[in-house]
């Protein structure tokens, strides 16, 4: 550990982490959205935070020094957005063609509100910025974000929603993609964005296999 | 509660429910950090699987029938970067200007990376959207995101982070503002916005206390 990179997994070995950390992160996930709905009483929320600070604690008794990708060659388990273990996560499990297209159904519940009832404005940047992401890594062009920007059509009611993205086009290091958000009426948010790979991921890439970007 | 709209809580009640909810969330954000980074033994982590599942079904034994802002007259406390009641927020700490400034100080850990040990793309535009609009706020002219451009100038590394944002000008109902995500070193994000005032919220407005768009 100690922040070391480990050996590469075996499918098998990679199968058997995300048959145990999927559920696992889901139950987290739903934690998340009853720590903000629940009523209960005072006395019974009191109880269970002694009792999931105790499980913190057995969680902790070993673990990662940093974040995950840095100790796991760039798996992506950990993504804000797409992160099999990450509870912050919807997650996202996104479709891809190798021309450069990306595309997802997801839902979006209480943990994303922003104005009442509505997807906070931010995270459906984040959700499209991830978007346009995959569709640059699916056509072969990863890189990270230079720039992004979002226009907003309408608000976004928070539920069942999908994202899609593609390559506009590309030039050398850079790559333009563009994409939307939509619920069952339409498209409420568009993005547009700029990816370069960085110098330091192409000298990586020369080195070994590319990482993943996710 | 089936969504009905609570009487105003008083300050103290107000007070009371932010001491009692507030460390009980430090908590879960804590849980969401170590089911990135645990590394205990595949049988302990289903065991604390079926802890959490009960856990969670006590929590919703009594709860809001949906989000938390259209429940209780606009509290931000289910807001995806500053809910007080929200896992996934880190929580932001905002302090405002009545010019129309606002700045902040917080940590990004695991749960907020995209490429190995860097802040995703999405979350510093997720941080800096709401950034932007608390300036609005804070400037007497709230609104919500109707464009956003961020500009990327270089990675920026989990940890100890900056951000600020101000108003740039006015127009009606429409509020231009503009901010910055820094670390230790200097700026590595950019963002500029247009916030607009929807005519519901100025319906609202106009028949009782302006809501809380944060």
């Amino acid at each position: 550990m100690a922040g070391d990179q480990r050996e590469p997994s075996t499918a098998e070995q990679v199968a058997r982490e995300a048959s145990l950390y999927g559920p696992f992160t889901d139950v987290v996930r739903e934690l998340v959205d009853a720590t903000i709905r629940t009523e209960i009483d005072d006395a019974e929320v009191a109880g269970i935070q002694t009792e999931l600070a105790s499980i913190v604690a057995r969680l902790r008794t070993r673990q990662l020094d940093g974040p995950y990708a840095v100790n796991n060659r760039g798996r992506h388990w950990g993504n804000t957005v797409v992160g099999l273990r990450n509870a912050i996560a919807p997650p996202l499990h996104i479709e891809r063609e190798s021309t450069g297209r990306a595309w997802s159904s997801f839902h979006l519940g209480a943990a994303y509100e922003g104005p009442p009832g509505l997807v906070h404005g931010g995270v459906s940047a984040l959700v499209l910025d991830q978007m346009l992401g995959e569709a640059t890594g699916a056509g072969g062009k990863p890189g990270m974000t230079a720039s992004l920007t979002l226009t907003y059509r309408r608000a976004t009611a928070l539920g069942d929603l999908r994202a899609e993205a593609w390559i506009e086009r590309t030039e050398g290091i850079k790559t333009w993609a563009r994409g939307h958000l939509s619920d069952a009426d339409g498209v409420t948010v568009e993005a547009e964005g700029l990816f370069i790979l960085p110098r330091w991921a192409r000298e990586k890439a020369a080195a070994q296999p590319p990482p993943s970007f996710e």
